[in-house]
């Protein structure tokens, strides 16, 4: 297969990125490759080696996945084309045969520590936790003989020879992992009416209160926040830029004319896409913010520039 | 002569008005037609019997002249060419010969009266004060011997065959009138770099706070006001609609958004015209709202949508 | 009677000033007393010779009466106690016998002129009007014969040996005028619930956004405006104060805590009382705005300074 | 020693975490134990055996500290007493005899990583990375031999028997990680002038705007950020709280009503304390928010009850 074919994701086989990279109908034809860390799945997709790469960008119970918000921010510019959305439930993994009265080390990526260390405490209090570098990778020391046991997606079993002891651990009801399919700069995954727009802002560091003003272009046209994220720039503590999700498409007046006002606003604005939502929750739209509304006004002024305000033949006594 | 080169203006002769009037360059080659109101000045505009009308819109002492504010908003759309700032100081006018001491009855507008009240306790705390249609009609009277005294212009006294007993009176320092030109709706004046932008604004009466989003679409885009004024739309106490003015000409960029935002957000707006500031202070405008900045904006939103978001060879260490 | 039992008002006899002074239940004890002027009304209020002053503030046709308007934001202060709303309908007065053909002079205050215009240009076209210092005045020189019908309250017939010629005469569907009861500082009148609370505002000259963020004082404790009016300080052109209503009473805590937001944001706020609202509308309170949630908040402030922020028995899971 | 004068720390030993610990100067009179993890040390002061616990909370390069600021977020309150800004520079730790050009495997703490990549990529560009538990525990692998060199601070070097092969180590100019003392909720750290105040921020879910209205309580006092942070409830995708610091102390009355402000306008918020700011900067306090202003309106607005709202003598002029 070709560079055009492959697409890359946070290995190694096994993990929930996989997982979630196979729910996309397109990764039947595609080469799906592994690779030991979000920069280099990124990198490869910016050196051309794949068209596309999967990672994880968000968790409800850990918050932001910072290498990737990170890489997004800096670097050579990527674009995401698609979110995933994959709900979170971990199973025990164990080597065929073994007993969980006998474990007494268990291993996993930190992320997943926090998101069952409730049940850890219940069932496996005095197990001993060291952490491994993706879940997929403590299966296979699981498998190596390394641990006892492993906590990673029930579908990593086979891969790794183990068995699933107990599943659907989550201490978090609804624990659910946000995905993004990142690729080089192209236009823009097409408009569906329930899409999201991320963007990167640096905001000016000489005005105090530009953040309220950042918030202020986007609420201005009825546009809602999906996620914000601050992120130190690297320059010292306090030196942070946002990294934003709202509802609506670049193509939509209203998010166009949002992110014009934020580049004008903000020292820069790195544009990192819209994409359609993985829940398709299409976004109640305020009066006077729809695209009709933006051209309407966009006419009118148009008819004020030429000395024809008010052509539409309404009468004061409308008003 | 013709229509075409008629100017009316708020009568009689003799007024601050046709003062007013008379420093306009074009005024020398133009026909000046007194008219008895407000409304028949406007009117005359309206149905093509004079090109221009000019009239008062504002006073530093009284404030609005509503008359003005509210024909503009109303009835068929008019639109502000230009505007003069005449600074107001009264005269004493009398029939010749007359002495300070027989003076027992006073007139003058009743927009004059509270201009001179403190000069009337102090020199004339007897004299009875009463009302005249204008500052030249009073004169007028007493011409005709009904007053003893009016105050008006100074220029006023040759036109009444009376002569000036006092002179520069004004009881508040810097006493202004804003006097606009008024003609059909046409192509703006041209934009001069200080100029000022007029609209009359009707909020969605379902909104509380739709006068904050209104201030809001200017602050955003750093337009400053000049002038707000609320007047009702005589559908019931608490209706109102406002009357506004902004630094800048519709043609600038900022003042333009601002106006398509106010278009969106307001159940309807009156465009009423951009024309040069009669002071000539320019704005100043704030980083990030100059006709370049949303040039670049929209160029990069272009670029965006293109899938060329970050052409312009910035690198992410010059952040 | 005494000066504490007297009260003025906008006269003469017959003003509307007068029908709805007399709606108010105290009227019927009191000395009321017509005065020339609204300042000759409020001057006896300030000099100890009345008690109180009935004076128009407002009207649904012609917008603010600016002589009540500048009298309370300027000179020795008083405060608001009550506000009486009452429609507006004029009565076509005439000597009797008068027939409607032969009336060629009207008369009527210069606020009645635009309330009553349609009705002159359909059913008097050719009559001349001449403006009187009064509606009830008006009805006197009709009387003397000066002028042939005067536009007035149909209940100052009788006072004048007049009779109505042409009853409920009003071009706007409920034209309504509001009259606000004046008296020295002393407690603002009791809380009922449907309340209104006045003040004048005089921004900082020096901040361009004065004003939304006045507005914001406001809308971030959820108390809604009824009514804003620019008012020119009498400084020069663009300097304006701001005369301000909003719903609730000052004792309520968003509302005081507001007004205490402006005091320290303004140059200066004149208070001028909190009163009934004359309609009974009480106002929706936002979540997070009663005053328990404000002395919750102040409670849980003392906690924090106390070192016991989290006394309340709450539970991270609550969250 | 007792409870009481024993401070836990982010150990082990050899940490950047002990060296913060130790500019503090009452270090030298406590216990200091270092602790396997945050929740660990954070631990021991909620049942008492500490009496605070040092543990690092955002970093100039990585950003938040997330187990820090979750653990403060939920659980059993805490509160923070003071802050301590540690440049941050590593040091290559060796078995004493190592030449750099027999390293083949390196080590550190995966937050460190970030902060070492050029240097690895130009220096020891074939050098494998694996994670450690923490800096100080990186080094005592390479004591026991199980990796060639470790990142760590240049006083971990002692500690484990190594020698610094290479210091100074940072890719990042002014790399900084701050770090906090917290302890049990008592009463604020005592206010400098130089302060800062923390909260967690839980927003009402059915308001989309909630974020502007938050940071707008803050911006209305002139009250600047200095962190935010938004953090996942556990609740879902979107489901945020939100980590917010602020310049001044909460016993500053801007920082106090500003804190009224988000107790009433949020679902929860959690006061975490004020503390020193560790670079001793007072910050610029706007007009019309000193403490003095704040108990100037406050006095005001009891005059307004009691009926004597111009008590301070000033007369209309000084307007």
């Amino acid at each position: 297969m070709t560079a055009a074919s492959r697409y890359t994701y946070l290995g190694p086989e096994g993990t929930f990125t996989e997982a979630a990279l196979r729910t996309l109908p397109e990764a039947a034809t595609r080469e799906l490759v592994p690779m030991i860390s979000v920069p280099a799945a990124l990198d490869a997709v910016r050196s051309g080696e794949a068209a596309g790469a999967l990672v994880p960008i968000e968790n409800s119970v850990e918050g932001g996945v910072l290498a990737t918000v990170d890489e997004l921010a800096s670097g050579q510019p990527l674009m995401i084309y698609r979110e995933v959305l994959l709900p979170i439930a971990f199973a025990l993994l164990v080597r065929p045969g073994t007993a969980i009265e006998s474990i007494k080390t268990v291993t996993g990526h930190p992320v997943a520590q926090p998101q069952v260390r409730d049940w850890l405490k219940r069932f496996l209090p005095d197990a001993q936790w060291e952490s491994a570098a993706s879940n997929a990778d403590g299966a296979r020391l699981v498998q190596e003989g390394r641990y006892d046991a492993a906590f990673a997606g029930e579908f990593a079993a086979a891969i790794y020879g183990l068995e699933p002891l107990v599943t659907d651990i989550h201490d978090a009801h609804n624990a659910t992992t946000r995905f993004v399919l990142v690729g080089r700069p192209a236009r823009p995954a097409a408009r569906t009416g329930a899409d999201k727009t991320s963007v990167v802002l640096w905001l000016r560091a000489d005005h105090p209160g530009a953040l309220l003003d950042v918030l202020q272009e986007y609420a201005a046209r009825g546009v809602n926040l999906t996620r914000i994220e601050s992120r130190p720039t690297g320059k010292g503590i306090g030196q942070y830029c946002f990294s934003v999700d709202c509802e609506g498409h670049v193509s939509d007046r209203r998010v166009g004319e949002a992110l014009m006002g934020l580049r004008r606003l903000c020292s820069d604005v790195r544009y990192l896409g819209s994409y359609p939502r993985a829940d398709h929750v299409e976004p109640a739209v305020r009066s006077g913010t729809t695209d009709e509304d933006f051209l309407a006004a966009a006419d009118w002024l148009t008819r004020c520039l030429d000395g024809r305000p008010d052509e539409t033949g309404r009468t004061a006594t409308d008003r």
